[in-house]
């Protein structure tokens, strides 16, 4: 039987739901000693302190990441490059470090460059999980429970660091996958970024729309349902489309192609092209749930 | 204190989830005495009559509408003209006729053509209530509780009958509305029916790329709230789509240039932009939500 787990220091830097939660999720399963925190609003951090997320607020990255065994990158992903700057010469020869950003290519894009003798230390990770709610008053521990991490380490990357970022995830109660980064944002483009532009889109749509207010007052659960993730942080997601720019495009143009065969259809008053899309779709959801309970 | 609200006999043209949980709903209210059930298949009857929602089921709708005190069609919106044509010769001098159709416009169109003389006792009715399933299966009493349901009631429709149908949704639990016809439409269009064009495109669109597989395999619960309702009957939603086209076409013009704009900013990476975009949609979310609560 291998030896428990456990991080001796975990650093988080931003300490949002992602890095909050992973906090969270590691004490409760007693795999880490003690997590010190830093984040850009004082008064977030403070939360994560009382509510026991962290153990000590850092006065900033740099201090944080000086001692600390494990390092997770909570930040949004345009602001990688910065933070990797900062902390790149301060980092301990022996420290993990990763990340739970939602795009890879260009989150290892920035690790190559500012990562300097870490970036053999660092694992790219994306834990697959979240809610619309964002801060440190949203995060709990069992966010990562049953959930997927991708992993996606490059040639360079240690074995024992991807052991350590998989065996960190694992704890939280995650299933750790592999793959490619491009492959990675491809997948995600398709199933994590359009839907969020869609929702922001839809309601953005409906916002502007004259009578909106009487609008929201009739809307039901389907709307509600549909953009329930038009509440996640718009910092978090501009940075995420800019980030993932092609391959999101490449996906939000065959959308936008479907909606304009929908379009066509409506309009030709073509009931039988429009019964058929729609029920390709119900019945791609229905494969779909099915092989997700399998 | 008004005499106790109850209908002798109700005919449900169309057992479905909608005319099925209407007639639970009335029964657990004690307001209704018999249910007879119509339907297209047989199957779907048996089950109605199974778990008990209807009492009988009639051989066609003539004969369920012949002693009915209240009929209700709960058939897609495509299916009124036929329907209304079939019993319009048969339905009792007394009777209240009401339909549960989510377009109005369309309906009230096929009821001033094919109801004849009963044209007086027909409440255009929607009820902004629902969930992905169909069929009497997925009927249930309390769908209706603290729902809304939209009276579009005509010059020409008895003070009476609107007095019968807003009694018995209000015995189902429902809040009862008035709106004209041509704004019910419009609003619908927006808050109901674009957004399951918009779920069904989305599925069926990523439904179409070669690892549509993989795809659903790590998809997550962002998009599967967002294509919930793209489970709904394709049936019944190519009806709404094709009977409330120009109000839909409207807003979907409208959802298509916000995607448009979205997708500009998105390719020449305008971040400030993409979040203004992004924050707006927040906001009016969280402005909608919290009108919701109060």
């Amino acid at each position: 039987m291998p030896a428990k787990f456990r991080i001796g220091k975990l650093a988080v830097i931003g300490v949002g739901l992602i890095g909050g939660s992973f906090a969270m999720a590691l004490r409760k399963a007693r795999a880490v000693g003690r997590v010190v925190g830093v984040g850009r609003t004082r008064r977030n951090l403070a939360t994560a302190l009382r509510l026991g997320i962290i153990d000590e607020i850092a006065v900033d990255a740099v201090t944080a990441v000086r001692d600390a065994d494990f390092v997770l990158l909570g930040v949004p992903v345009g602001q990688m490059p910065e933070v990797m700057a900062r902390i790149a010469p301060h980092v301990a020869r022996h420290a993990v470090i990763s990340d739970a950003g939602s795009t890879k290519q260009d989150v290892i894009a920035s690790a190559r460059r500012f990562l300097k003798d870490s970036l053999g230390r660092f694992v790219p990770a994306h834990p697959v999980a979240g809610t619309e709610m964002n801060g440190a008053g949203a995060a709990f521990a069992t966010l990562y429970r049953g959930r997927n991490v991708i992993l996606t380490p490059q040639a360079e990357t240690s074995r024992t660091a991807v052991a350590t970022v998989r065996r960190a995830w694992e704890a939280c109660g995650a299933r750790v996958f592999r793959l490619r980064p491009d492959e990675h944002d491809a997948i995600f483009a398709a199933v994590s970024h359009l839907p969020h532009v869609v929702a922001f889109a839809l309601v953005g749509a409906l916002a502007r729309r004259r009578n909106a207010r009487k609008l929201f007052a009739f809307s039901a659960g389907g709307l509600r349902d549909t953009v329930r993730i038009a509440g996640s942080s718009p910092e978090m997601w501009r940075d995420i489309c800019i980030s993932n720019r092609d391959a999101l495009l490449e996906v939000l143009d065959a959308y936008m192609e479907e909606l304009e065969r929908a379009r066509g259809a409506i309009a030709a008053t073509d009931a039988a092209t429009l019964e058929r899309m729609f029920e390709a779709a119900r019945a791609a959801r229905a494969r779909w749930l099915v092989a997700r309970r399998s």
